[in-house]
């Protein structure tokens, strides 16, 4: 199946009089047995006329739908371009991907700063910013960085804006929100309830976004004020819903969310893990890129890291997987101890003490990009401490609800922007992550971006989309004295209850 | 049932965090016991978040719908306003009438000059102008027109065209394809085809109509070329689709339609039937209105016409039913013979030969509003007995068709322009309706008005328009050799087979 449909309609005679448009509608119902709404802007309608005789009722036509109803997207002669445009909006940066609809291939990707961040990094001062009458201006900056960039993207790949005629977003509820310009302000106000979760296909042009004239835009459904569309995305993507065994899908960014379950349940939560997981804890940290560090290992031997870099280039800066792989090897080497403070003793040449905070040199001026010490502090770490205990809590507590350990779950699915450099070992090694079988773990990479383009190739995972939202059982993460013991007992490297993790256990007793 | 539905929502809670617009569509689909889609307006939706708070989530909601979908027009506080608009949209006039959507009543209607008259009085020179580049043209005539009056009547009723939520408009199949700015062009080229018949709920302000922002327009159907939604809802009001007993729905006009069924089966044709009927046949032949006759008996004794005028005023030309009164009256004192040819012999102060061509004063000078007398001529008479026969034919065609007799119809309805003021035995008497009892003629009125009116009040009955769609066979009428020697057939007054009118015969037999 695909969007893109070839037609070849029976031409009209004095026995079978059918208005064009209904003929139309009367041949895609039948043949893509479909029985509800068919829906062509009238603007098409008052083209469709001449073209079909233009082209004796043989074209190809390009369809899009939600829930309820198909909608005419295009419709072109035969051998015509068609393009789709999936996007990942995240708050931070947004991802925009340019499919061929027909071929099925990606053309291009490009990866943008979002530009509501001049507002505000964090999406909490966007949604205030909002509801004191920003929706507009937040809107149509992304709605404008949207339109500068497809366009460029289009124009390398020469072709037009006006060649897109189907796109998929997937973002979270509030990014949903804003794209579409709504406030979200009730999202942060209890009972904490979203404008709209579930959404009806939208007109490009009805957000001025500039794609050909019938295009539609898709957005993924929410499923609530703090699990948005993203999440579905992640979710169609790994397929959880589609197998026999229990899985896991983390998203770990600034809020870490979960989805737990199997083709017969779901069950989702999210909660906020720090910034420490998401670009970095640090004046260093940094989104993966030229320079980043995105491993690094200490050589106890010559008292420095060993480090690799994105691009080989000199480094300036460390990601969130380095920054996991660091608390890690700092841990097995005695550079933190067990509640992850600095031992100096071990290595006096790497700390210093600036400003009266202790500082660790992870890559010294003489070797790093930026001519300074790369550093990171003890704050820092701490932080990092916070936002792994908090993942491990919310993995513990969503586990505990439904009744199952760990050890049931067969496929553990990392994504979110460093879902693919992250190194499950490292991740087990402070207690971030479970202790199971490490084969078990995998990077998905971008699973919002890659489940809107699934959406756009195949035609047929829509119905799963509903299936899912219908599935889904969100469960609110109640910080209450329960979490917050389980969460003090996670701020230990791994954890206070050592048995947990008895591969990091077994890995000390044997050195 | 009506439109506007009194919402309580349950408030949102933190065990209830259905988003805001998803919760409406709940409540609705839940008390309409509707599945499938509702629609509601972006803009409207960025609205309803602090609209539903500001109201303790108790408010009035106006709905309209198509075939497949629902459609949320309007949301207002209780107690609001909310208006609908029906209108009949003519070649030659149409008709706009306000309604209180809550209390069903009529508040204003007025008819109006079909702008696009400008361009050509009749259809085939505006299908050609519109082919010429000109549909936006005449799309703009009608719309600004609408917009003007509508706002005009909207101010007298000290309301605004911001209250009018619902649009329901009935039309030929041409002026509905202009009404929307869909080139005709194909209507008059075998094999005949609209662009579309089935039209989905339009955005009043995709078509530049002014009404309230999240307004919707519904035009009836088409079910081909030559058979329009002002027939559907012309069918609609009737209720032929709903009787055990067969009935029948003429509509004369310059077409004359037909619809001929019961609850069972619908049968349909249409037929040109010649100016005559509609404006009148003559330079004198006027629409009903001030000063025009409607009504004429010829006085044997006195020589001279007693004519009845609306309004009581000084003649000033003759309407459609005055014209087939006059027919009538002629015929039956033996001023006209049973050719329709003129018999000066019968009265000869009342003949007069002008460049060559017999005409009979109907009003002499000295009474007539114009200070000239009102003359009707011979070729004008000529021409009345065509669009008799033609109608006639017609009839006569259809019911053969579906194997009946006129004894069969139990219901005469006669609608269109003139059909409250026709006489039925006048029409009887020249052969233009059949012969069968006086009781079961019934003038309906501007029966498109009335069935778009209906749609306004009861949605219940958007159903029935589907089914009249579905149930209706439209019948293309061949003007092929039988027709036209059934047509010559009926060139005579009342018919060369005189068995086919037994009263007016009968009438001659006693006088």
């Amino acid at each position: 199946m695909s969007w893109i449909k070839e037609i070849t309609l029976e031409v009209p005679s004095l026995s079978d009089n059918t208005a064009d448009i209904d003929r139309l509608r009367r041949y895609l119902s039948k043949t893509l047995k479909w029985e509800g709404p068919i829906e062509i802007d009238l603007d098409l309608v008052t083209k469709i006329p001449d073209f079909f005789r233009q082209n004796d009722f043989k074209f190809e036509c390009c369809m899009f739908r939600d829930r309820s109803k198909i909608v005419i997207t295009g419709i072109r002669e035969r051998g015509s371009s068609f393009l789709g445009v999936a996007v990942d909006l995240g708050t931070t940066t947004y991802v925009i991907r340019i499919i061929d609809l027909k071929s099925k291939e990606t053309l291009l990707e490009h990866s943008f700063i979002n530009p509501q961040e001049k507002i505000g990094a964090d999406i909490l001062t966007r949604i205030h910013f909002a509801t004191n009458k920003g929706v507009k201006e937040l809107q149509d900056l992304i709605v404008d960085d949207i339109n500068i960039r497809l366009k460029e993207m289009c124009d390398s790949l020469n072709r037009s804006v006006k060649d897109v005629f189907n796109m998929a977003v997937a973002g979270n509820t509030t990014m949903t929100h804003l794209f579409l310009g709504i406030d979200p302000k009730w999202i942060i106000r209890e009972p904490y309830i979203p404008a709209v979760n579930e959404i009806d296909l939208i007109k490009a042009k009805d957000i001025n976004i500039d794609l050909s004239p019938n295009s539609r835009i898709f957005c993924f459904p929410n499923i609530g004020s703090y699990f948005g569309g993203d999440l579905i995305a992640g979710i169609l993507y790994t397929g959880i819903h589609r197998k026999e065994e229990i899985s896991i899908l983390v998203d770990v960014g600034t809020n870490a969310e979960v989805v737990l379950g199997n083709k017969d349940w779901l069950v989702a939560c999210a909660g906020a893990a720090g910034p420490a997981l998401e670009t970095g804890m640090s004046k260093i940290g940094k989104r993966a890129g030229p320079g980043i560090i995105d491993r690094i290992r200490y050589d106890p031997d010559k008292k420095r890291f060993e480090y690799h870099t994105i691009g080989d280039l000199p480094p300036v800066g460390i990601c969130g997987s380095g920054v996991i792989d660091l608390a890690a090897t700092m841990f097995r080497w005695g550079l933190i101890d067990f509640r992850g403070k600095f031992v100096p003793d071990k290595a006096p040449s790497l700390f210093k003490e600036l400003d009266g905070i202790w500082h660790i040199v992870i890559v010294p001026s003489e070797e790093s990009g930026t001519k300074e010490d790369l550093l990171i502090s003890q704050p820092e770490i701490d932080s990092l401490i916070r936002s792994k205990a908090a993942m491990y809590t919310i993995l513990e507590t969503i586990t505990s609800t439904v009744g199952i350990t760990f050890e049931d779950i067969k496929n553990f699915y990392v994504g979110g922007t460093f879902g693919n450099y992250i190194d499950p070992k490292s991740a087990i090694f402070i207690g971030m992550l479970p202790d199971i079988p490490i084969e078990r773990f995998k990077g998905m990479g971008n699973t919002s971006l890659e489940g809107a383009t699934l959406i756009l190739k195949e035609p047929d995972f829509m119905e799963e989309i509903w299936e899912i939202q219908k599935k889904i059982t969100y469960i609110e993460l109640n910080v209450n004295q329960d979490f917050m013991m389980k969460f003090s007992a996670a701020k230990f490297l791994p954890h206070t209850d050592k048995e947990r993790f008895p591969s990091v256990m077994s890995f000390f007793k044997n050195t």
